[in-house]
Parts: structure tokens; sequence; C-alpha cells
């Protein structure tokens, strides 16, 4: 597999009243576009990743929505697969390209989130876990805290080490102008941020944002650089209480070992990575998960400052979900334009030195749905 | 392009209240299994349309859903494109299929609307329209209305004539026992029937079902028969006062001469086909635009007989939209399930003589979205 990526955009993150769910899409589609030197003459299908827009939005035909934007009649297939839409609609692109029927994708993710009542939004987000655990009551703040209790009795993780995960994150974000927010916190300041689900805090937690991000794929341009080697996508019990494990995310390690094999790389050829942080015990399982640190020991990374800027992994140099903001269908999306902008050395302010191998990893749900994908150049 | 059809299986279509989404899923996926002589085990990837089970079912995360009630692991994609999701998923699928990552992969679709408050779920499918047509209270009764007017203005066709559409598909509807209205209706009591959105009356709309239908997809498997040879996707405006012509779906149009040109088959060599029949004038439509037909000549084909079990091109033997039911997400694939059962020789009761090319026309909302697939023995 080699798929070149010849365009990529993102929009601001963060809390943006003035532009509505079209207004994302147009202006991340044609800012690929434009990045990719090419038009939509040259494109031959787009996939559209997005999680709200029906529930929320009242609007749950996306992709002739996206037609009478753009002003096309292309194949546009909308990509809806929780928090893992963007990483979801990569795979399948890919797929589109590899099929040969198509040859040159746009991949478009894009949501609208502050603008609505914040418990609507909650309720929908909870549509992408189980049934019958969400009449419990549980939020994702409180399966993720669960899986957090877990890993904390089972490893001896304590509760001040996690919370330099999001210190490390909001580092990251304070140097991307284009996060939803953009600023440090102290260690102590996340451990005095309100109580949302015990043992997680409100800092903790990844945001809720607006914003786009898009890709243009290509089956080849010998020009660019970067290019998708490897994608595995995996999926699980929509139930947490299904799973033989708290303490680990299994669709994560079986996406991994799908996009590693592909790839022909192993965890330590990876020199930068944006995994999935919805919450900071997430960042220490995933590191796990893809193989960055033995089982048990993730935050030894975060403490040693090997997933900060200049450590030898750096992690969610966009500020990941954390800190960048967590515009759901565009979250994927938006870890691959950042891991681009690292491997063509434009990410200014922030750049990883001799960055040759890059990763991201996509979670839907508490851990039903994994999509990893692996970059170089 | 040449993907054998090796397993087909499709629910009973009707109000089935003592079967739940998963049940239907569940089902439909091991009969086409079972049909396919294979096992999960084999299975590669699994595509599941659906359209209502976020906004109306509140669980908007199917992919992990489907994971947990078949106890797999595999790439599981959601697929959602208003009433096109099952063409679109059989595109898909296809397209995962020619890449070569994936080599054999089930297709589910599947839908419950019956259990639900009526204007809940119409509420729901009006997402699949324009947001500025839905603010003047248009239905999607409403905007085929409006295509049937200016139609009838146009090409002189009269609400008489018109009414033989449903009569015919009811014909059909009645030789299938999966039909959800498996009873024959008269022209009478078309025209008698309560008016919708005029000229559309009861006996000319589609109806709310319950039901799923499935197929197993192979790169190849020689001791199957039917085969795909032609998959074409397109898209349009969603709003219909975007578009130049109310008498036509122009993204039928051009889905229709992409499988053409690939199957290598011309509208004459096609010997049945499934059209999208949401409302009678949309079957009329639709024989103009997959080229069945001379444009504003549709009806005549239909007062010949010509689309009737024992014609040139029987239309719509499973009963179509209108008698054998649309539960959205699944009509797509049990249009392929009909043409393969037809090609097979198995559709007892109502079996097309001598039918080697069947064609299947799948439309999501006012034509926004339009996807052809073309098999073969």
């Amino acid at each position: 597999m080699k798929i070149t990526i010849t365009g990529i955009y993102q929009t601001k993150f963060g809390e943006l009243w003035d532009q509505s769910l079209e207004d994302l899409i147009r202006e991340s589609a044609l800012g690929a576009l434009k990045d990719a030197h090419t038009s939509l003459k040259h494109i031959d299908a787009i996939y559209i990743a997005n999680k709200l827009s029906g529930w929320v939005g009242g609007q749950n035909h996306l992709g002739s929505v996206v037609a009478e934007i753009l002003g096309v009649n292309l194949p546009i297939i909308s990509v809806e697969a929780a928090c893992a839409s963007g990483g979801v609609a990569i795979h399948q692109a890919a797929l589109a390209i590899e099929s040969g029927r198509y040859h040159q994708v746009l991949v478009i993710g894009a949501e609208k989130m502050t603008d609505i009542d914040n418990s609507f939004v909650a309720e929908a987000l909870m549509g992408a876990a189980s049934g019958p655990e969400r009449e419990t009551g549980i939020t994702f703040p409180g399966l993720y805290g669960l899986m957090a209790r877990a890993y904390m009795h089972q490893y001896g993780l304590t509760r001040e080490d996690l919370a330099l995960v999001p210190v490390k994150s909001h580092h990251h974000a304070s140097l991307n102008p284009l996060a939803h927010f953009p600023f440090p916190v102290t260690k102590e300041q996340v451990l005095a941020s309100s109580l949302v689900a015990d043992p997680l805090r409100l800092l903790d937690c990844s945001g809720v944002s607006d914003g786009a991000a898009a890709l243009v794929l290509s089956a080849k341009n010998p020009k660019s650089q970067v290019s998708l080697i490897g994608s595995g996508m995996a999926t699980d019990t929509i139930s947490l209480m299904g799973r033989s494990t708290l303490t680990s995310i299994p669709a994560t390690k079986l996406a991994s070992q799908l996009a590693y094999q592909e790839a022909g790389v192993k965890p330590s050829d990876v020199n930068l990575a944006e995994v999935h942080d919805c919450f900071s015990i997430a960042e220490v399982i995933a590191m796990e998960d893809l193989g960055f640190s033995p089982i048990g020991e993730g935050i030894s990374l975060v403490k040693d400052g090997q997933t900060q800027l200049g450590g030898t992994c750096p992690i969610n140099t966009s500020g990941g979900l954390k800190g960048c903001g967590h515009p759901v269908g565009a979250t994927g999306i938006k870890q691959a334009v950042e891991i681009v902008k690292q491997l063509r050395g434009q990410a200014t302010g922030r750049q990883v030195k001799r960055a040759h191998v890059g990763l991201t990893h996509n979670v839907g749900g508490s851990g039903g749905t994994a999509v990893v994908n692996i970059f170089t150049k």
C-alpha cells in the first residue's frame, strides 16, 4: 500500500459561532484542494466524516449536502463511526483508491457542537455507547473513569502522575495556533479542576469543539513526499462489560497490528503519533496498546518527557483531543493533517526533528471501533 | 469488475414488533452466511446500512453493535445515505473487495420503523431533505408530488394512468411471501385512496416497514453463478430547487451511465430491474432515467404490461418499495437479493423467464444520491 497525501487543511478548532457546518466543510475542502495544487475537476470521490449532523443538526444526508456545497455530482460517502469517524473515512478512502476505481479522493471531517444545547449534544454522543450501559446512567467520562480506576488499581498509577498527560497536551496546544485550548496548564490546576467522573477531572477530559479538517489522497504523485503506508481497522463489543479487560482497548491492539504489518514498521520505528486522548487515561492505555510502552508502564514515558516535544516519540503535538479540541468527525482527519505537517517539516513552532514515521490512532466510543494509520515520507 | 454474490437473505418485511433491530441484523447476517455455505471465520469485513438507528433509535455506533451481535472484531463500517444506504453499502463493499484487502464481505441492511411514534420517524426521514425546503413545511410526499405535477404537465401523464404503477407493484407483492403488503389493489382503489400530497394518494406511497436483508460478496467463487458486473454512484444537490429539472433525477442518469459502461451492457440488455419506487411517479421517472423508455413515455411500458411479470422487462418483481415495503436501510440490499433470486431461478411463484441481466436502482432523498448496480449470471 502506498497512497500519497497531496493536500492537507485544518480550520481553527474552537467555538466557531460564525461558521456553520457547511462553512466548515467548504473551507476545509477548498483548503486541502489548494494545498494539493488541484481542483474538484480532478477529484473522483469524496468521503465526509461527521457524527452529529443527523441527530443534533437535523440533516442526515450529508453526501448530497456536500454535492450542493461543492457543486459536484461525484460519489460522496458519509462516514459515521462515533469518534472514529475520521479514521474510518481515511480507511475507506484508501480502499477506494486501492480499488483502482477512484484515483484521487477528498476526505473531509467536520463537526458543529458548540452552538447547540449541551445536554442534547451529550445525549447524542452517548448514542455511541451500549444501550444497557446507558440505562444505568453512565456517560463516557463515567466509562473512562471506570477504566482509569481499574488501571490505577492494577498498575499503581497515581492520580498525580495521570495529571501529567493533560499538562503535556496543553503545552503542545499552546504552540498550535489552530488549537481550541492553546494555553498551558499545571499539574496543580489539573488536580484542582472539577471532578467529572471519579477519578477523572475537568482537565482530564477533551472539550466540545467546532472544526473541520481535510485531506487529498492520491494513487500516485511523485512530487509529494508523505504517504499512507499502513491502515488497520478493528471493532469490539459496544459494551464495556462485554470485554475481558478494562485496562486495554483490544480493538486498538488489533488495528495497530494490522497497520504495523502492512507498513512494515514496528512501534519503535514510530517517531511521533497522534493518539486518541479523549480522556487522559485513554492516552496512557493507547501508548501501551500501540506498543510504545510495556503494559502498565505507559505513564513512565510521560514522566520522563519522552512523549513531549524534544522527547524520543512526541505524542499529540497538535495538542491532542484534549488541547486542540475534539470536533468529533474532524478529529481523525486532523490527526492525519498534524502528522503530515510534521513529516513535511511545516509544523512551525512545534516541529519534531528527524520525523520519518508518524502514526494516527482514532477510537470510537469506549473502544468499539479503532483505526490506526501509519504515514511516512 | 467481477464480484460474485455467494449468499443472499431477506427477512419478512412488515410490522415486526417481536423483533428488534439487533434480531433483524442477526437473522439476515446468519441467513446470508448459511446461503453462501460460509461462516464468519471467512468474512474479512462487514458493511451495515441503516438510516434511523441514531436519530430515532438512540444508537449511532452500529459497527460496534454488529461486532457485539456477531461476536467478531472485524472492520465493520456503518453506511448512511438516506434511502440509498443499501445501494451505497454494496458499492462500498465492492470497493473493499476490489482493493484486494478484503476478499469476502458481508453486507447487511436493516431498519426498525414501525414501533416508534410516526411523527418522530417522519421528522427523522425528512433529515434527508434540504433544510431550507423543509422550512417551508414540505415533506417527501410533497417533493415527489411537485415532481409528479411537473411531469404530468410536461408530458401529459394522466392521474388514472399513474395509478397503474402501484397496481402492478401490488400484483407482484401478492406473489412474494416476504412482502409487507402482499395483496392486489385495483386502479379504482388507488384513485379512491386518501390524498397525501396532490396528486399523490396513499396507494402511490411506499410504506413504513421493519426488515433486513443481507448479501455475501466474494472476490471469486467459481461455483456461484451470479456476479456484480457494474456499480455506479452519483450525487446531486440536496435541494430540489437547486436542480435544472423536476421531471428527471440526474444522479440516476449519471450512476446508470457509469454502471452500464462498466458492465458492458445497454438498457435493452436488462431483463429485469428493481427500481426505487418510493412514490409511483418515481418509478416512471426511473424507467426513463435508466434508459428503459424514451423520455416522457415511461408510462406506456406500464400500460402495455411490459414491466409486469411476463413482460419484456419486469420491474420490481419483489413488489418494490410500494408492495414489498421500505425499511429504509434494507431496501437497497433487498433489491439485490431479489435480482439474485431471479437470476438463480429461485423466485418461486414470480420467476422471470430467461433472466440473464438484472439491475438495481436505489435513490436517497429526492435524488441527492443514486446508485445503480448490475448483476448477471
